[in-house]
């Protein structure tokens, strides 16, 4: 690794790099605010804190370093854990939040902006807790942490047996050879560095839909390496954080990267599963005009039900104002759309990662022009038509890269769950009772999650008499619903 | 059975009991009307009648007799079965629809306003198929069908052991008195009458929740007595009709009844389930000031997130004007609560049976004094205040009883699951693939129904490539997601 | 007049002609229930009963005979009133109220699908008081009572001056020549009478933009024989009533009439004003694909601004699923139009009279079959396409002829301000402060109506301090807002 | 005057005074973007440019600085005119627009975040044409540049007559005292100075509500100098800018300021004219349980018609966790409220001056303790209760001072009323047309307005036949409606 980073450390020995430790201050203010915020992380901090259960663990993180994560990591600490983290996106780290977690609690190496390279250096650091081996846990995000570990066993199998070294030159994803180009320099020095890992490794607690798939993938094929409870598909985490919080986020985004009018326009959905679900509510209740589009007949006749039409980009794509992609896949809008559109069409992704949108397709679009208006907002003008287009942080995350992501209280439902997740993970470390398989936490933590953000909004649940709880087979203290309720 | 009923033959001798033959005109206009709004069951008949896959099949119904039923009636009979029908709520019956049915199609048993005694009465009729036993199959909806043939079953076997007939007066349920009478009557003629009907029976598609909790409830006792396919929990049914076609029918049904205002009034939804959450919808688009009543802390939630405050009825009852239970259990609103109530406030049920609402103990309050404004809608006024509350449909399914029920497009998509289901039951009548369980109906099924619905509403689907399809790990051609995804 | 119509009497004397005395029971339960959600009208009942304001003035009025309408008239009389009413559209009487009226409170003249020469017999009915002349204030919607007292004043005019008879046969236009025929035969008995009634009157209020137009033309025409009370432009009228009202029954009337499900369909709102605007969300609320088409472009700037394109009708006739005529126009949806719709669009008005849609145009095209549905639901079926549309209520208004009107609620705040201005009229009648012109009421009378129903829905309304009213430069009693201000 | 402030110019000597020039660079490329958003303004340039309508004359503005304002004063002087420039708010100017007009087309006086001196220093510095007098026009937004001329004058007439100096220590409003100071001090220098303005001055287009009632009471008293144009009450002001401008930037502010998550939240606004309505509809969308106060009964029944109940603040001020001001009144939310409010409350103001809320009883509340998070963004701090509550941009319009006002598209409306309005007072300075009374634009230019918008939308406006227009007695080309007409 030829860059020029070094590691820093506080005056307790901590180690971190962010963006500037002077923010910390500012960082401490708003995590305070958010604290209020996330009634559910401080429900924990108090129910489970004095027990201290998570003394002797180590945690890596490597899920956006925002102020609602600061909120998640000193839960954590609160419970007793050492904490390592990174963020699982480039542009997502609010540095003030970083500074305070760095400066108070928890070794961080996450910044805004951070290139491709300086991010999976930041990864490795986080995954690295000297010489003793990795982290017990993993709190991911996206999967790129149980990634690094799961190519990194991989090559040193094949080193083992063949003595051949990750080849970088053998692909041509841009961000797949730095990661090979670490996993080498890191075999080179210890060969059996990732293995070390993985058999400290007690589990991780995967954050998001992309993350999640991957994990079945490697649960289908046989090659996950540890037990991972699946967050994600909580209730209370995808029915509430990919629908609600992007319902608040994408406005928010589009209206700090571009004070776009949003009342009027026409915009069009990729995707209409929870995010988009969350996105054409908030485009539509702000007095847009929008289109969704869907492979899948089920969500698309539930689009159609709250008055969306549902058509194909290329039916649109020249009207269209405002573009957004929510759908976990890659190749949704290829840089031959972009060149139909109008101009200043705005192009942002809230789904996955920047491949939803032909970001390499643009970059190298032959005589395009690329006019940065400010950090995260570009336009790109095509050399044909001198038409520009707007792209939102890159084509990546444009909630967190343009404005600061989900609010703190439903990230509160969020966190409270992997929270839970880790508790049980680290609870169960010597029972056997998690295999290499993937997991979603039981109905009546869900509910649990859920139950413990009703106060802060004033709410007020009606109890079930016994005899009503009979009367639909439940208990009367839950949980209330089956497994495959969809809610 | 001392009522003075008779069934009717229609020329060519089919059986009959309908409130007027006359109407039949009425209702096939109507049923043409329908057939242009139900574009799955059209396409069923178009795919799969030539080949008459029912011939042979002998399917019995019980549920509500509309002009949607009425449809999926004439798509099985497209199909190439016979049919009989009875209705499953003695007050949804369309006297049109019945009538053209049973001038053209099928025999049925069912008018608008039934008694009680009546109502089983009709659900007799619809199982009897004359000495050769019952149906082959049951379409059910709330599970009355299913329920006469258990616990006919079960008197039956009690019967041959002890000699012992069913007593009425052991109960003091009085519908369930109904039930044991004419169980009574019928062991008195046929001893096996119930248990040729279950011998003979290849299964029942239920319909509701209602219904389906039975039907689990059944299974885990070990009870269930022929395979069952829950249609309610296909998401194209749960997700669609429950949701969508509550949020139309609902206010439907308190225009028709009442005529009040929505718009600035207090309604109070009790349940925040698929069908509350559709009652809410459409009471807050109505403009009115909506407040929900719940149990499970998740649904709780995620009504605080559409901005609906969720309180207990004790805090609202002396304030709110319109009442709706949705809840699927009893003992929801109590007469306690009713004489707490303002003057002419409104309280319904679209959730399940009259037990949502005490009807017992309202009919029963001492001195309460009942003005029929006009069918389906009472005014009860209480003695000690003077003051009198609005009761719907006798605590029954309002939108049924003061309205048409849901609208023909969203019963496609429910009816169209039915269909498919009672083929898929058919079809596997001797292989063995369904056991004395309950199943639902698998995701590519689901998916078809939906897109089934697309191309009325002028919608497009996307086609993933393959290379995408490969990249989210699902067919090209679908299923599109995981069988706990939540839509 | 050649109809077989007699007038009847009832035990009391008071003449009368409805469809059915017998529904009076029926009608007075639904006056009942109207009268609470009505708390304008019973204020005035309260706070002018005592004093008998119209001890001895007769008042005619031609306004729907609905049950809102009923509590119109039992508020006139109640303050001292006598009165003759009859509906001013062939379909919007509710029988029930008219024979609730017709027995207990006033002579009435309508029932629920007059002919056009039935219609004009009412009007002549409640107009004429017998020898002494006519009324002396009118209540009319849509201007017919005063039309024909204009036009019996013009005839007779010419006749004194050339001994001519008005010819029904010089115009093309059906109604018309029924309107002149009444005035031709009433001029062979009394050559004055049209001008006794213009005489005694005292002023009239009238209802409805329809009715204002036309007022307002003739004040500019110098034509105007008395003065005029536009009701219609009260902010409590136009911005409710219209607005609000038929937010709540153009969904009512196309349920009721065609069952047809909302969300999903594509609808074309002709016209954005006050009705438009309630007719549009009411549709987007319910799930249909709202859009508009505009001659105002400031009109259709708001619409663009709440996400409803606007497009012009011919670019979405053959797409569309759902018609709705608001403008106030004539000649809006043509028979060429209908002739390039979807099988079973639907087509309605709710705007003005039948000639919003080309009810000539259709009836008379070759070879067009119509089939009746069910009362006001009709199917016409073009002969070279064997495509039919359906149309409500014969093109009248939809939301009368096919439900109830508007809900009592709403309406009270618009009869409010009727009696209100009947008051004013009466008040002043020797003053000499109304000039034949039309005026509207002062804000301060517009606030009060208001006010007056703010208890029932549970609002409490904040005080000025005298320092803040001052810094606003308003009285701390209102009124709070210049005359030009917009709501 | 005793800040050190100096006027600065550029290498072609226009004077200027901004925050930092090198931010030009990035205002021109976001004032780039704003035009494609500006139809209206742009029309302007095209139709007017040309001939140059503006050749000879001065023209003053005091109205925030913002990217859309740029646009608008690029528009006057492509039009010819010569520019002077202030913000009319200390937190509205965004400066990276200040240093592009700066640079490029106008003298701008204006930074984000000035003081109360700094703020009239750079008024009176935009009013100082130099030694020729004033302006010829005032484009003004709240009164203040006309402010400071009629109090000018009025102090040159006493210090004529008596000699006596203005004295700043009359008042004990602090903002008062500064005006006075910078009054006297002129006089001193030239006792003409305010006349000499004034006999210059055209005319003056008012952009806001809080000016134009200034400017009434003006016309009222008989003190108003010379001939104002009220921009605010065109509809395509009012009923665009107010509304939907505030539907789109009270959410915006909200997120910048805090990342606080609206869905679930009870937010109180006080005040339901067209602000509040934005505001309402904004939160109410985005998931919160809105309350609103008002003290017009026509409002609150317009609230309670969208669902919205209608409270005193008293009645909420201990349950709600946001507090929006749109009332245009003094004396809202007074400190005395504030200390009874929940921890973290949002208090803000999107209506008028910072006295909407009590920010002097805040200030000087013993102990209290002011905690800033960031600029604009402050937490109080009760001393008896350690609660605290976020007030956003110090009490001033948090939408300008928290994010970047109202977006350009609804700029562009009511800046286009401001061309027309500006065009029309120099165009008959010479006619007498305009006399020293308040004027609105009549209703074709209103309609001119919005036609200019429509096309940017993808709108299509259908067109009267004349037939029709004669119909309804308008002109074909419009204008469509009376003056009176509400939208």
């Amino acid at each position: 690794m030829a860059l020029p980073l070094t590691v820093e450390k506080t005056t307790t020995g901590r180690e971190y790099k962010v963006k500037d430790l002077n923010q910390a201050d500012f960082g401490r203010l708003e995590i305070e605010l958010a604290e209020v915020e996330m009634p559910g992380l401080m429900a924990c901090r108090a129910e489970f804190g004095p027990a201290q259960p998570f003394k002797g663990a180590r945690i890596t993180g490597s899920l956006h370093m925002t102020i609602q994560t600061a909120v998640l990591i000193e839960t954590l600490t609160a419970l007793g854990a050492e904490v390592r983290w990174c963020s699982c996106n480039i542009f997502s780290t609010q540095d003030h939040a970083a500074a305070a977690i760095a400066r108070d609690s928890a070794a961080v190496f996450a910044w805004k902006g951070e290139t491709l390279q300086e991010y999976w250096w930041c990864t490795e650091r986080a995954l690295d807790w000297g010489p003793g081996g990795g982290p017990d846990l993993i709190v991911d995000d996206g999967g790129d942490a149980t990634l690094l570990i799961h190519e990194g066993v991989k090559a040193e199998e094949i080193y083992e047996k063949t003595g051949q070294l990750p080849d970088p030159s053998s692909t041509d994803n841009a961000e797949f050879q730095i990661v090979l180009t670490i996993i080498r320099d890191g075999l080179k020095s210890d060969p059996k560095r990732y293995h070390k890992m993985k058999d400290r490794l007690v589990g991780v607690s995967e954050e998001t839909t992309t993350g999640v798939k991957r994990l079945y993938q490697m649960q289908g094929n046989g090659t996950l390496l540890f037990p991972a409870i699946n967050v994600n598909d909580s209730v209370t985490k995808s029915k509430f954080d990919n629908l609600y919080g992007c319902r608040h986020s994408l406005p928010d985004g589009l209206m700090r990267a571009t004070d776009v009018m949003i009342a009027g326009k026409v915009a069009v959905v990729c995707g209409y599963g929870d995010v988009g679900k969350g996105c054409a509510a908030a485009l539509k209740q702000a007095g847009a005009r929008v289109i969704v589009t869907e492979i899948d007949p089920i969500c698309a006749l539930q689009a159609l039900m709250e008055g969306i039409p549902v058509l194909t980009l290329e039916d649109v794509v020249a009207e269209a104002d405002i573009f957004v992609t929510t759908t976990g896949n890659k190749d949704i809008i290829m840089v031959d759309h972009m060149r139909k559109m109008k101009n200043n069409a705005i192009v942002c992704n809230i789904g996955h990662f920047d491949n939803e949108i032909d970001m390499q397709g643009l970059e190298t679009y032959p005589g395009v022009k690329r006019i940065t208006i400010k950090p995260q907002t570009d336009r790109w003008v095509f050399p044909e038509t001198n038409v520009g287009i707007i792209v939102l942080a890159e084509g990546r995350l444009m909630n967190l890269g343009c404005a600061t992501g989900h609010p703190s209280f439903v990230m509160s439902c969020s966190f409270t769950n992997q929270v839970i997740a880790q508790l049980e993970l680290w609870k169960e470390k010597a029972t056997g009772k998690y295999e290499k398989k993937v997991y979603v936490l039981p109905k009546h933590l869900d509910e649990k999650v859920a139950a413990l953000h009703l106060g802060k909004l004033g709410a007020k649940l009606t109890k079930l008499t016994k005899d009503q709880a009979d009367y639909i087979s439940v208990p009367v203290e839950g949980p209330y619903k089956p497994a495959h309720y969809r809610y």
